[in-house]
C-alpha cells in the first residue's frame, strides 16, 4: 500500500515556530494560574466508553474516537452490535476525566481543589477552517466551592492569563443554565423539549431567528413558545447591567432565587474586575454551551478580533456525584489553545551561533568544539557547510540564527562572523 | 451501569506533586536540548493503521491501541474482518510518526533537521510494576545526517540533558545492527531466521542463556548456530575499548566496513566524552533494540540505581524512505520519562500564601483582597476558614504553603502567619 505522508483528515503537524507559539503562550498563561494556587494535573487520553457516553457531553458524545478491545480475533461474529467491539475512548474534553480524577483522588487532593489542566482532546468533526480533530484545550476548575466566588476567580484569572499573552481585549459573556430553564418552562415547554430549544438557540448567531424557528419547528416546538422565548430574551439583551437582575426577576418571576442571588453577587464582582483590569462584560441570553452537564452560571470570552469565543465554561455541580456517590460543587473554565495561537505574538531569541564544518574536518574535533562554544552558555546548531554557502546562511538566518563559524582541517583561530545586519535583539550579542 | 473513578487498565491519574516533578524534568532536558539546536514539533497522536503496521515497528505493532471508523452503523455484517472496521491507530512511539512528518514537512525544515518531541505515546501491554500502557517519551532526532556526528551529538545531548536533571550516573551501552547482522550470518542463520535470535538475546538479561536456547530451538535455531553466537559476544564483552574493533574485524570477518569505521569515529568521541564529562560507554553485544527499523549504530543509557535502561535510540535510515521515494539518513535517541521521574529531585517553592476568609465577609471584598496580594508578585491560594482550623493550617503546610492570612467582615489591617518554623528557602521571603 502507497501511503502519503499527511496527517490523519482533520489533524495537524506542527512546525517548530508554531510549537514555539504555542508552548510560549501555555508557559505564561500557567505562570497566571499558577499565582491563583492551580495546580497542574494529568488523566490518560482514554477513558471508559461508558462514562463518555453517559449523556453528560451533550452533542460531542456523537463525535467520539472509538478504541477497539484488544483481543477480537481475526473476524467479528455476525450481527455484533458496534458496541460490544469497544471499550475505550479518547477524551473529547477535559472536564469528564476531572470529575472521574476527582473521585479517584480526592483523599490526596485539598479542599477546595484547583486544578490546571493543559492536553489534547479529541472530537471526529466534519473538518473545517480553525477546527481540528485533535486540538488542546487549557482548563482550570475548582472543586468544592460552591459560591460563585469560584466563577469569579475563573473569569478574573483567565482574563489575566489571556492578558501575559497580549490578549486584553476580551469580553466575558454570561448566562446562567437555570435561567435557560426557566425561560423554558415559562414559554410552555415540558422539560423534555429543553434540549431541543437550547441546542437551537445555540446556533442563534449563526442561523437567525429564522433558522431556531425552522429547526424547532421540526422538533415539534410550537411557534407560540418561541415568540414568548425571543421577547424575553431580546428584553434581557437591551438590560442595563445596572437593572439585570430587576428585569430578570420580572421577565422570569419562575426562577430560582438562587440564581438571582448568585448573578447579583458574580456581576458586582465583573463590575470591580472592569474598574480594576478594563475587562467587559454583558449578560449573553442566547448562550447555550454544547455540554449537557452544566447546571449554574455559564460563560465564555469574546476578542474583539474574532467571531467566535476563545475561552468557555460553567459550573457542573452533578458531574463528580454521578459515580463519586456524593455531589462535589464544580466549576470550570477552557481555553481553546488553537483559537488564540495566531492572536499570540511572542519575540524570538537570536543567540543562537551555528558551527559549519568542511568534510575534511574529523568528526571528534568538531564535537569538541561544539562542546567548547555551549560551555559559555550559548546555544550551537552543527551542519557540514553545504556547496553553495550563500544560500545556507540565508536559510540559517531564516531560522533565526545570528552568526556563524567556518571550521576547516588545521584552522587553529576560528572567527565567528554574523548573519546579515545586526537586528535589534541581537546587537548586543555574539 | 456504576462505574468506579479509577482510570483505564494500565493508566494514570498524576497528582499535582507527580506532574511538577515531571514538568520539571522536561523543562530542564529541552533547554540543554535547544541548546544544541533542537526544535520541538509536535505530530497528531492518531495515525493511518497501515502505517503503525508496515513492520517498522517489531513487536509494539501488536499492543496497537486500534480507532474505529466512524459511521459503521449500529451492528457489523457477518464475518467482517477486523481490520476492516479501523483506519487509524494510537502511536507506539515517536520515530514513525517523524519519519512521517518530516517527508509531510520536509520543505519548511532546514537541514539537517534537529527535531524534538515530547508526548504520550500508548501500548496495550501486560500491565507490571513500572509499565504503563499511556507512557511519555521524550525524543530528539537528526534528520539529514549520514554520518556518525548525529549519534555522537545525540549521545552527548543526552548525557547532558540528563546531568540537568541530576542523572550523571549514567553508562552509554553501545552496539550495531550491522554487527548483529553479521553476528547471524556467521552463525549460519537464513535471513528469516535473524529476528528470532534479535528477539530472544534481547532478552538475555532476563532470560539468561538457557531461556534463549530454549526460545531459539521452538523457533527452529539449532544450537549449533547459538553455540557460536554465544562465543563470539562473550569475547567481544570482555574486549578492553582500545582493542575493540581489532576484536570485532577478526571475529566476523563479513562485517561491513563501513561499520567498523562508525565504531571506530564514534567510540573516539565517545572516549572524548568520557574525559571531558565523566560519561562511561561499553560495547553492549546483547544490545538489540526492539524496534524493527533501525539500520546502524543502536545505544542506550543506563543509570547505575536502575535495573532497565532510561534512553534508548540508534540510526534508521530506511524509514523515511519507505514513503517518501528517497532515502533521508536518521537517528534519533529517546527518553522514557517514566523512567527518570523517581530519580529527578527538584526543589519546591514556598512563596505562596494562603487567603482564608471566614463566611461573614462579602464575596467581592475577597477577590479584592487577593487581587491586591497578586499585585505584589505573589501567589494567593484562596479558601473558606474551615470549622477545625489547626487541621487546615496543616493540610496547608503539607501542600508547601509558607503563610497565611485570615480575613473576617470588618478587620481592617490584616495581619500574615507564617506556617510552622521558618525553612531555609522561605526565611527570606514575607
Amino acid at each position: 500500500v502507497k501511503l502519503d505522508n499527511t496527517p490523519p483528515r482533520g489533524m495537524r503537524d506542527l512546525l517548530p515556530a508554531q510549537v514555539a507559539v504555542r508552548d510560549g503562550a501555555l508557559a505564561r498563561i500557567a505562570e497566571v494560574y499558577a499565582r491563583f494556587g492551580y495546580q497542574r494535573i494529568e488523566t490518560p487520553a482514554l477513558e471508559d466508553i461508558r462514562r463518555l457516553t453517559s449523556d453528560q457531553g451533550g452533542e460531542n458524545e456523537k463525535l467520539i474516537f472509538q478504541v477497539l478491545k484488544r483481543g477480537l480475533g481475526e473476524r467479528i461474529p455476525a450481527d455484533t452490535p458496534v458496541r460490544d467491539l469497544v471499550d475505550l475512548g479518547l477524551r473529547f474534553d477535559l472536564t469528564v476525566p476531572l470529575a472521574r480524577y476527582y473521585g479517584n483522588n480526592q483523599a490526596s487532593l485539598p479542599s477546595p481543589f484547583r486544578s490546571l489542566q493543559a492536553g489534547p482532546v479529541w472530537r471526529a468533526e466534519r473538518p473545517q477552517k480553525g477546527r481540528f480533530r485533535q486540538f488542546m484545550q487549557c482548563d482550570i476548575d475548582i472543586m468544592g466551592e460552591a459560591s460563585v466566588f469560584a466563577e469569579a476567580e475563573l473569569i478574573e484569572a483567565t482574563t489575566e492569563a489571556l492578558a501575559a499573552v497580549g490578549l486584553s481585549a476580551v469580553t466575558v459573556r454570561l448566562s446562567d443554565r437555570r435561567f435557560l430553564t426557566a425561560l423554558a418552562d415559562s414559554a410552555g415547554l415540558a422539560p423534555d423539549r429543553h434540549g431541543s430549544l437550547f441546542i437551537a438557540l445555540d446556533k442563534l448567531d449563526k442561523i437567525g431567528w429564522d433558522g431556531v424557528a425552522e429547526e424547532l419547528e421540526r422538533n415539534g416546538v410550537a411557534a407560540e413558545a418561541l415568540a414568548v422565548v425571543r421577547e424575553r430574551i431580546e428584553s434581557l439583551q437591551n438590560a442595563p447591567h445596572d437593572a439585570l437582575v430587576t428585569v430578570l426577576a420580572n421577565a422570569l418571576p419562575n426562577i430560582e432565587p438562587k440564581a438571582l442571588d448568585d448573578l447579583a453577587t458574580l456581576t458586582a464582582c465583573l463590575d470591580a474586575l472592569r474598574a480594576a483590569r478594563g475587562v467587559e462584560w454583558r449578560f449573553d441570553p442566547t448562550l447555550v454551551r454544547g455540554m449537557g452537564y452544566y447546571t449554574g452560571p455559564i460563560f465564555e470570552l469574546s476578542h474583539t478580533e474574532l467571531s467566535y469565543s476563545i475561552a468557555g465554561g460553567g459550573r457542573y455541580d452533578k458531574l463528580i456525584g454521578r459515580t463519586l456517590g456524593r455531589d462535589v460543587p464544580a466549576t470550570g473554565f477552557s481555553i481553546g489553545i488553537e483559537r488564540i495561537a495566531d492572536l499570540v505574538q511572542l519575540s524570538a531569541e537570536r543567540e543562537t551561533v551555528a558551527l559549519l564544518f568542511e568534510e575534511d574536518v574529523a568528526l571528534p574535533a568538531v564535537v569538541a568544539k561544539a562542546r567548547e562554544l555551549r560551555e559559555t552558555g550559548r546555544s550551537v546548531v552543527v551542519a557540514r557547510r553545504s556547496g553553495k554557502m550563500a544560500p545556507q546562511l540565508t536559510r540559517l538566518e531564516d531560522a533565526g540564527i545570528g552568526s556563524y563559524i567556518l571550521m576547516r582541517a588545521g584552522s587553529e583561530a576560528l572567527e565567528e562572523k554574523q548573519l546579515n545586519a545586526p537586528r535589534p535583539e541581537t546587537a548586543a550579542r555574539g
